[in-house]
């Protein structure tokens, strides 16, 4: 089996991040294939860099299809391009604020998130509610630090997320987290560890919930809403995007 | 005054009958600028599409305001690119879904939405949801035309969405009708007229809105939620794209 | 054009007050009537008080559609008596609050109400729900001040706003702020301009979307929910407000 | 104990129907005050006669505190005036919609209403949404019956409730059935032995909520939300309802 | 009438409290059958207890039944095994929490519910929502007794519900209080008076609706959602449960 | 890894069809434990047989966890003592509805659920409301096949549920099917062939999301909410359930 796993902004050390991290769950078997779009930006923190990678999404997703993956994750917590990259993949798509959510609601009866700048809030936020979360998810906290910074070791990210952590699990009486963030994958275990709840990191669990989609046969259907864009001919900058079938 | 009103497809056509829908409401006094992106799809009909006609949006906006425009339209009926399109402008940006739904809440207890194509469905139940109209819009109906097929004189559109519009009054028990796609501006007045029923027509309801915000002085707040993209170094084809303060 | 400007109170200052607000706003060619009913409380602050005004606005709608008025606006932020109006009016009906909230739902991603006394905070929730800004209205805050103090210098309205504008802007993460009397209309410009995000006046907004209906050809529908009353015999007091068509 | 059973119209035919319905199930020891207000309509189809109720009703619910009654009774589907009666009475004050929709929610999985004229479905909607009954109100049905023809043989009202009623258990897949209108009160046992599901009517139900309230010592707060109204000057045809403390 | 009163715990002295409560409110003529379950838990404060204590309720219903009881009560607040006793029982059967929440809808605009453990507020939560309280119950509070701990003078259980119910009156701005756990029925007139709001114990309000149904030859529908459960024959220790008729 | 597989009721031949389902698609070195509970009901179809089957799950996740279980799956589509499983396990604990709908809404934007007998349609109408598919769930339809029905050859179990689901395609719109019955386990592919669209069994799935769950470290968290129930002395036939920690 192989994974198309995109990381939609184009900083290629958090492709090799969460490459990392895929790996490290995937099944015996399973081959990541892990991108960053050709154009893009270097990070996604607010609506317009959310719909230029949409398109880098679903150019990744065309390449994917075409090196024969069989699933596909969009690696970034604001799951760009999301219905889009289901209309022009075969297999199923999954984005990792939706399978860290639907994981968050199995694991815990409540859960928070904790994202990088709070001007990202309102995008959780929204997911969250698409997603059908809008009960379980209790409150969606930021740590202030822009997506980059992440792995900057004077930034200190671990310590400020298990701060934020420990508020969710007095304040909000969580008892599941979300990490809103592809950049805070490798973080992950140590925080469970630290704070005794399940903290979920969307690329990780992405890659169970598309092996298991992909065991069971299942796929994104491709008619109805989802059904295949039509051809048609696009104009000046778009013409690169056109439909390949 | 002067309203930036953007087709996002690049039918010049349907650029043209929804200006004159516009200037037709227009006060006086106020221009409307009319434009097509220079890259795009013809029709929008389609997530896909959508993510495509987001960044057209975006680029629209951009150079409305570089001409003085005090408030952005966005004239198709799935809203693409209204959350980053607010992040861009200085002024006032309304989607035509939006103003649609909201001015049928404000004129009638319950409404329905006559889309085109029913595989546009989900899109307006996703912007009912998120527009707060999930308990007022009690059905969104397809006529089962194409975007560009309601020019053509023998596709009869008129008439199915009067049609529709029927069922609509009485199955539905809506007192107010939302037309689901800018290229039937020019149909609401004749609707409304055999119908007894307020038939909205997004692209005018929206020069109104436009209007009445820009002589309150209300615009969308530029920080928060919505504050300005970061500059950025945008990759590849996004270059284009990148902010421009 | 000429809109019905309905103060349902009967404290003429306050008519005065929201009259020049509306009137600055208007497009030229708008004339605004501006009336108080003849029977009424000299302020709206409970439940009792608002089932007073409503029958209070539905004299003045009639009065208002006997003088040729196009639509009507019920200026106080309960939007007291509102589907009655729209039974009885030939025009579109706006209620302050309605309008406001609709104006804020499209210029902000959340937005807080600012209201006079905290007994009304019930009143602004239950329209907030009611008119699809369950998820939009992130707080609805009291300043403590009664509807007539508003106008008394030594109360210090403003600065109270203000504060507790700011509180809202931090503590509720709003990007819009709503006014929650009428009596507040003249303050919106100056508390926009201290907090930078849109502070909305439900009386201006609502003369720009009466505008709107009015220059698109949309009104209430005359049948179905909002058909006319029937014409019965009411007795004693009520006698007085029978239907007269 | 002595309870106030308020009918908002001014058919004392219907005022001496519900009371014998109530008088059948009051607990020994009940005395049943029935009312009709002075000033009103013969029935209540509309929002603006509901707004005529209100005033009725808190007319007599003064008039029912001054002779002693412990609770009060809204005996009308619409539940007019009932936020106003809570802050002008001592005891309880019940409305009939929302005491069967309760009632409702304690026997079944689901309900359906089953109402008058099809004009009065939205305001048993807006109810059923208040008063959280949105999940467990399955469909509101209307035999298109006026209120006063209930009472006319040869309306064949019994009959036309059965058969709505039929189709409610089986196409609704509801399992308690709710009688809209005070006016129907006379048919519910009749039609729970047809039907073999409960069919319930407010007014019966309401006399035992109420009986049951008293009888626990609870009552509406008389501060926070629901505090007595100010005493002002009312002016004109409202001095007539002044608060009278 | 007979009302079989059902303390879903084994602990007797609880038993006899809520029985003392339910016949202090109980009208003429109401006997009041009060009892415990032969196995079962001795306090209820998590969801194993709560699995456990459904089957204790199911046992006690059909006892009842065969004594000749005329409707149930689950008084416990999670209403253990409320579906299945539904399922079983001929008569009504009425959870606690169930009647305290629709109660507390009944008399104020909004609730908060103080509890024993903060391990019991998600119960609560969710029976909130399922009864349809999501707006109207503002906030759960916990004291952090254990349900057997609330009899133990040393433990004050009445000042500090006292204290979190000021709270709730001030911070949640409720204006009604629920009382999370049968054990503190004999507080609740203490609390009332002392708070100046409605405080509701389920136990005595449910004994007025469950008196109220029966009065008004209201019970279960026997078909549908609640039909009895087919007649099967169970396993090992299940055998016991076996339906009976 | 190793998996416990419950089938909550006592039909060994359920327990050997769902068995081959999960076998066939866990990964390789993923064990199987499938388990009937030593008592119980022979098929689970109400929620009497539900609250008995809560006491067989809590059991048998006990023997799965003395036998080294990883991971425990309730596989039955009402997950009965989904709440309680999950205190007493120290792995994670998944429900087969809970399974299924979550995948639902990773695969389409619609979805339908196809049950047994139509008195379950109510237990998956709460659940999808308490998993958050409350939106995306569009219809339960049932077959009207008793569960032990579905695997007698003369009922055309296949054939009823295809032409169910083909309706469910038309009209609901949906795009995904789940199905209401781990019965149907062996059905789901056919099905999916036939239809087109992903066919949703909640067993298999759920078999990958344990996978999932336990390859990234994720289980329930032991305080909060889901805390270990206290040791506490049961009376009883419940003494059988004590805690054994």
């Amino acid at each position: 089996m192989k994974i198309n796993l995109i990381n939609p902004n184009t900083s290629l050390s958090m492709t090799g991040l969460i490459a990392a991290s895929a790996r490290a769950v995937a099944a015996p078997g399973t081959e990541i294939r892990a991108v960053s779009p050709a154009g893009g930006a270097p990070s996604i923190e607010c609506h317009f860099e959310e719909a230029i990678a949409a398109l880098g999404v679903v150019e990744e997703v065309r390449n994917g299809e075409a090196q024969g993956c069989n699933a596909h994750i969009i690696a970034c917590f604001g799951d760009p391009g999301l219905d889009a990259a289901r209309e022009v993949a075969r297999g199923p798509v999954i984005g990792i604020a939706e399978a860290a959510m639907h994981a968050a609601m199995m694991l815990g009866t409540g859960f928070s998130v904790i994202t990088t700048l709070s001007r990202t809030i309102v995008i959780a936020e929204h997911l969250a509610r698409r997603y059908g979360a809008g009960h379980h998810c209790r409150r969606i906290r930021a740590v202030e630090l822009a997506v980059l910074d992440l792995e900057q070791p004077h930034c200190h990210a671990f310590e400020r997320i298990l701060e934020e952590g420990r508020a969710a699990l007095s304040a909000d009486r969580s008892n599941a987290l979300v990490l809103g963030c592809a950049g805070m994958s490798d973080l992950a275990a140590r925080l469970s560890d630290a704070l005794g709840v399940p903290v979920i990191d969307g690329v990780t669990v992405a890659v169970g919930f598309a092996e298991t989609f992909v065991r069971c046969g299942l796929s994104t259907a491709m008619h109805g809403d989802y059904a295949r864009p039509p051809a048609k001919a696009l104009q000046g900058w778009a013409e690169a995007f056109s439909v390949r079938d």
